[in-house]
């Protein structure tokens, strides 16, 4: 995607100016939007941090995170044991996100046939056939995602409005984006599309993320608070509700940014359709009951107490919310039943929750 | 309620050291939790203003706030046509709270039966009247509310938990609150309870008041993101949601601060009750269907676009979340029809939409 146009992914490899060494390079998600950073990841551990502090995020984008953390690792010591290590480093660094998982099993696969003396360069090809295979998937979503919108009745002649939840744009993946991948290729067709933006609380993904990305890109939309969405669907605001989701299960409930589901059971009950855009890989067959079967990840209470900004001096600033005094909790996720799921659009089709299992075979 | 030791109201006469001539006392509710200040309101144009900008908030609390406006209008011309000018003035400060409107008819009415001399020192007592009725009223309020509490099965044997959304505590009435009454009952009679605050972005009344005077009073508590709620209660860690209204209509609709409409979507698709707690004086009989009849109050973006917090230097600051190119929109209070309300607590009984008139006749 552009930005300040230049076109960039999430994430890239490249060499080390010093060191002459393999490194990655990532957008540090926890400065944008008031800041474009771009940070230098040079081994296993600061990967690990990247994703555990969220300055890489989204499922997709996770996944190609974890696998350039085991082309990192693979580069130090190629060993089975430390490979296995590593991944198990990587995997837990964010308890959810399924593609996480599946990148480090792919790696892991690929790289335990071949001797430890190829493992390192290998690693690097297929991290790197990660993220180009995720960049067409979204494409495909994208494709996908658009006839689905030019078949969908709008409720004004004006403009198609379009409610998305958190970020599953191009952010949160290599490129193109799942969730925004429809809205990007309608906008790009010439299509009016205009996008409420849920803010996201608590890391306001939805206001720092999503709604710089579509401002870098031109795409009309309105930043919310997360509360507003039901108001605005009973007003005939709202023509669509579109997330990505961290996981998928085998029966369609949609495990996704904590918050989905009011945003689920508001669409469902203003007959409105709720679609999660996905690669396949984020279907996790292993799972049907999501409810009971998916642990949420519980992350620390501060992220709802204190708030980052931009402060009047044009500094980064954290604020405290919640009274000191005052306890909080902050689980990351929610499960949206697959009763409340109109479909799931991956780079294979558009599927209802009842015909998921076409998606495997297809 | 208790401060510090020491009790308060929310709003309270009191006679200028300077002038000598009587002015209104209120609590600066936007600067909660983070300080407790007392502003005094000496005129008509200074009370508008503390309700427009929400220093005054809650719907008992504002409709005490027009009456004490009106006994400040009247202290300097109690003509009918000042009076009425003055109603007007206050009327237009927020649309939607109908105890606005309430108390500004009922001081109209009994002022303008008297001569005029006699109309400011009315105006005093009658206001009064208003501010104690209301803390009568919650206080039965309270007590209908705790019978609920006791007759409902928690899901756990340790402790009952509620979910609340925005403030309706003694900081949105006089005294005692309405959603938070039967809360403050519950505990004061032994009974564990926990409540889950909603911290009710954008303007965040649950983090920074509801929070605020739930732990100047003791009760257990945990602040949450506004997204969590449906979460926790698919978990089964919700036993009752209670909130407040800014205006209940004939049929039984809620109207309350945006996102309540989420919560009861979620505590109904989990058979969990859902409540309003009201004076009856905010049950709108002039309204039937509240979706189609009430004009909902749309608020500045930048409530959206920023918010307030106490910085790590010890001063409030105001802090920049969305970026400046994209925009917000702010619609202040959302519907909750009735068909998702199991029923409205007043100081004269509990009230399902269905049986609403007899709280008329009671």
């Amino acid at each position: 995607m552009i930005v300040n146009k230049q076109h960039y992914r999430t994430i890239w490899p490249m060499l080390s100016a010093g060191s002459g060494r393999a490194q990655v390079a990532i957008l540090d998600q926890t400065q944008l939007p008031h800041e474009f950073a771009i940070v230098h990841i040079a081994n296993l551990a600061q990967m690990e941090v990247a994703i555990k502090t969220m300055q890489v995020r989204g499922a997709p984008l996770i996944g190609a995170a974890a696998a350039y953390g085991l082309a990192l690792a693979a580069q130090e010591d190629a060993s089975e044991e430390a490979l296995q290590a590593a991944a198990q480093r990587l995997r837990l660094s964010r308890p959810t996100a399924v593609n996480l998982d599946w990148a480090l099993k792919r790696m892991l696969s690929m790289l335990l046939l071949v001797p430890q003396a190829d493992r390192a360069s290998l690693a690097w090809s297929e991290a790197q056939a990660i993220c180009d295979e995720d960049v067409l998937q979204n494409q495909a979503i994208g494709q996908h995602g658009l006839a689905l919108m030019q078949q969908c009745q709008p409720k004004s002649a004006q403009v198609f409005n379009v409610l998305t939840h958190c970020n599953a744009g191009w952010l949160a993946t290599v490129d193109v984006g799942t969730a925004l991948a429809p809205i990007y290729a309608a906008h790009d067709a010439g299509m009016a599309v205009h996008v409420w933006v849920d803010e996201t609380r608590p890391r306001n993904q939805g206001a720092s993320l999503t709604a710089w990305e579509l401002a870098q890109h031109g795409v009309p939309h309105t930043v919310i608070s997360d509360n507003a969405g039901g108001h605005l669907m009973q007003q005939g605001l709202v023509d669509m509700v579109l997330v990505g989701a961290d996981r998928v299960s085998g029966q369609g409930d949609v495990c996704n940014k904590i918050g989905t589901y009011l945003k689920a059971l508001a669409a469902f009950d203003n007959g409105l359709p709720f679609y999660a855009a996905v690669p396949s890989p984020t279907i996790d067959w292993s799972v049907s009951d999501a409810l009971s079967e998916i642990e949420i990840e519980q992350r620390h209470g501060d992220e709802v107490a204190f708030i980052q900004g931009l402060a009047t001096n044009g500094s980064l600033q954290s604020v405290r919310l919640v009274p000191s005094g005052s306890s909080t909790a902050n689980p990351a996720f929610d499960v949206t039943p697959a009763r409340l799921v109109t479909g799931i659009i991956t780079e294979r089709g558009v599927f209802s929750p009842a015909r998921l299992l076409d998606a495997k075979r297809a």
